[in-house]
């Protein structure tokens, strides 16, 4: 992470075009501290600092970009240039940066590229980017099952440059069939005549190309491995997926999530590269399913308005109660969907989370019921103060309920939880407290 | 994951005492899927299956449960036994295990075990669950720089067992201050004579066992290691955090984000862990707060009393535009708050988010604006409709624009932006919204 004052540095050194002063800073910072400066850098300010780092650096302060950014810093360089880049990167990170660009481009550079470089990025290129075939690098290493331990830890020494991870060897059958694992560590640890096929993990662990990126970094994470092989339908080894494509997986899925509690479609882009026009198009649809749900809330008071007439006192409080639904019922419904994302809870805890949710509901309700009640109470007599402090119990309670069981009801027929938004339970609370509210009103100041 | 058929088929097992059926699962079930099943099982359920699993496989599942449900299973074990467990277990999950045991369990257990293994476990709980130090193991591989290549890798041959990796080698000085580093990698391609002081990257990637757990795991991510060493301020070198820590660290602070989005304080325990009593504390305070500032709200509508009195038919869409400014700050703010949390966006960014967001909340104001207009016109009148209309565009302009800038503001002046909820953005915006509904309403209906 650069702070604003270093990247206020470097604009300054880029300002004053102190290339020698950009290159004194190549020894403090990393591609990860590059690719962070080059993110907040308008084009020209990009140029600049491209001519005054090392050649052999740029490759690497591309692959840590995100490949939107990448993609751009492509477009301004000659073709020839671009293409001699993408060979320098990681095929995987260079398959993602590609597919930003238009087809137009994307042709002319892998024309311009090395024939076997630019085949590995149009094999990749043909699994969506959010699959394990998307993550996946083809440059892992594969021996057959006869060879010998010391002359696999030859070969491992001849592609370390080349590979993504040398801490596996996988063993493959004649046809590019998986058929077994081996850890450097196994390799190191065998006498130099065995034949691999007689230390090597049988059967191990994969995932199918086309499953979801998330299932492969859940499997890296679970079973604790530092790659997993991905195959076809066939079982031919095509690429693999290495533990630091886990933290990009969680970071990209938990966006996602992210954006629908808070009532949008994802974004699929960095927030940097949404355009104003994508953001409304990823908003306005739920926007306009609440408008209309929300529609249900003036239906309400329409329906009661000759008793809003009539305790004129009762419609200041409308804001408050409706208010204190959708708060509790965010609270629970983010906390809860949440904790279904992460598999701690599933349909078949039903009975617990309502339990406890409900209880949390009514305590929490109960107590602001009674600063409601006290507090409407002084000014306004201790009828509507009742009214009033019963509505919010009942409406926190309510609220709770309805937002622990929602998520686990759209689990159990098929709806992924994560569309319940906090702001889908507000609206739906909203008509339903007013009815309470309402309700509660006729009971109470008809009966006292 | 398993899914709820098969704890359905494992409790059935377990009911009927079908002890072989159990231990004919552990061929299918490794030691994560043990620990999901685990956690849903009651106590005595929990009894059966751990008697009927090997003994060798459980302190596996116990590290890869919860450390407040692995504690729950220690509690019901014999002492000595429980000691035997932890010592079988990596000592940094130890650690947070023992940590979730009274004081006196926790002596008791500490004085069962093995001398060196607990003053293990000793050391790591000095320092914090969420920092460095109490993420860290210590069981790593560290050499004196005289020693040659090929008896380091006897060293480590020796050690494989018990180390938590061996792919990095790390070399320490008399006093056990940090070196440098070594990979397996470069060990098995060097020459065996070779001291390994002529190899080793000098002065390597390390953080101070004080510092953040977010923080070791941000460097591992970035600077794509497998382990980075920790230190103490005389750069001591105390442990290693790995990468199968990193997922972890980022399920839990991502989780802590979720519940501050949604209004909460962080519950610091899994979900399924929380009392009722605990989620009634950690939400009843930003509740109270939310609910006093709503009561803004009863005092902007007792204001207008007059104005609404007069034209009785305003009152029906109150809930519906405050119910709007709150989903539309909704939207701004998950979105932006993550895109500040995952480092996207800086305070240097306030200009071009605020313009971007404050044209996404004009555009989406005007769509839903006119569809209000023409909604609420037809029953009630155009000049009802107008003014409808024009309320919506507006607070969606401006609860978009609050909710762009809040964030920002808050990490100006040091406060974690994580703070700014949905909900708080809702109860700010109901009281303004409000504002601008009788000022437009008193313009409008005033001057037509």
């Amino acid at each position: 992470m650069t702070t604003d004052e270093q990247l206020d540095e470097i604009r300054e050194l880029i300002a004053t075009r102190e290339e020698l002063g950009i290159r004194g800073l190549t020894d403090r910072l990393g591609p990860s501290d590059w690719a962070d400066i080059v993110m907040r850098l308008d084009d020209d300010e990009v140029a600049v600092v491209l001519e005054s780092i090392p050649a052999a650096e740029i490759p690497e302060i591309l692959e840590e970009l995100d490949p939107a950014n990448a993609a751009a810093i492509l477009r301004l360089r000659p073709r020839e240039e671009a293409a001699d880049l993408l060979e320098a990167i990681d095929p995987d990170d260079a398959t993602d940066i590609i597919a930003e660009l238009s087809t137009e481009d994307r042709e002319q550079i892998l024309v311009a590229m090395e024939p076997e470089e630019a085949a590995e990025i149009r094999l990749l290129s043909a699994y969506p980017p959010d699959t394990a075939g998307g993550r996946m690098t083809p440059a892992f290493v594969a021996i057959s099952p006869d060879v010998r331990a010391d002359d696999a830890i030859v070969l491992l020494r001849r592609v370390a440059e080349e590979a993504e991870t040398i801490y596996y060897v996988y063993v493959i059958d004649a046809e590019e069939r998986l058929l077994g694992v081996l850890s450097l560590h196994n390799l190191v640890l065998t006498r130099p005549q065995t034949p691999v096929s007689a230390v090597m993990v049988g059967d191990p662990i994969r995932v199918r190309a086309d499953a979801d990126q998330e299932t492969a970094a859940n499997l890296l994470v679970d079973k604790n491995l530092l790659a997993l092989p991905v195959v076809d339908e066939q079982d031919h080894l095509l690429g693999i997926i290495t533990q630091d494509d886990v933290a990009d997986v969680i970071e990209e899925e938990t966006t996602e999530d992210f954006e629908r509690i808070g009532g949008s479609q994802p974004l699929d882009v960095p927030y940097r590269f949404a355009s104003a026009g994508l953001l409304v198009r990823r908003r306005i649809g739920w926007l306009l399913i609440l408008f209309v749900a929300g529609l249900l809330t003036s239906q309400v008071l329409e329906h009661y308005s000759d008793r809003l007439q009539g305790v004129p006192a009762l419609i200041p409080y409308i804001p408050l109660i409706i208010g204190i639904g959708g708060n509790v019922g965010s609270q629970t419904v983010t906390t809860l969907v949440r904790a279904i994302g992460v598999g701690e809870v599933r349909l078949s805890d039903v009975g617990w989370v309502l339990a406890k949710e409900m209880a949390v509901g009514l305590a929490v309700g109960l107590i602001m019921g009674i600063v409601g009640y006290l507090r409407v109470g002084f000014p306004e007599g201790f009828q509507i103060g009742l009214v009033v402090g019963a509505t919010i119990a009942c409406v926190a309670l309510w609220s709770a309920t309805v937002a622990a069981v929602l998520p686990l009801v759209l689990e159990q027929i098929g709806i992924d939880p994560a569309v319940v938004s906090a702001p889908l339970i507000s609206t739906f609370v909203d008509a339903t407290g007013l009815l309470i509210y309402m309700t509660i009103a006729g009971l109470l100041l008809l009966q006292l």
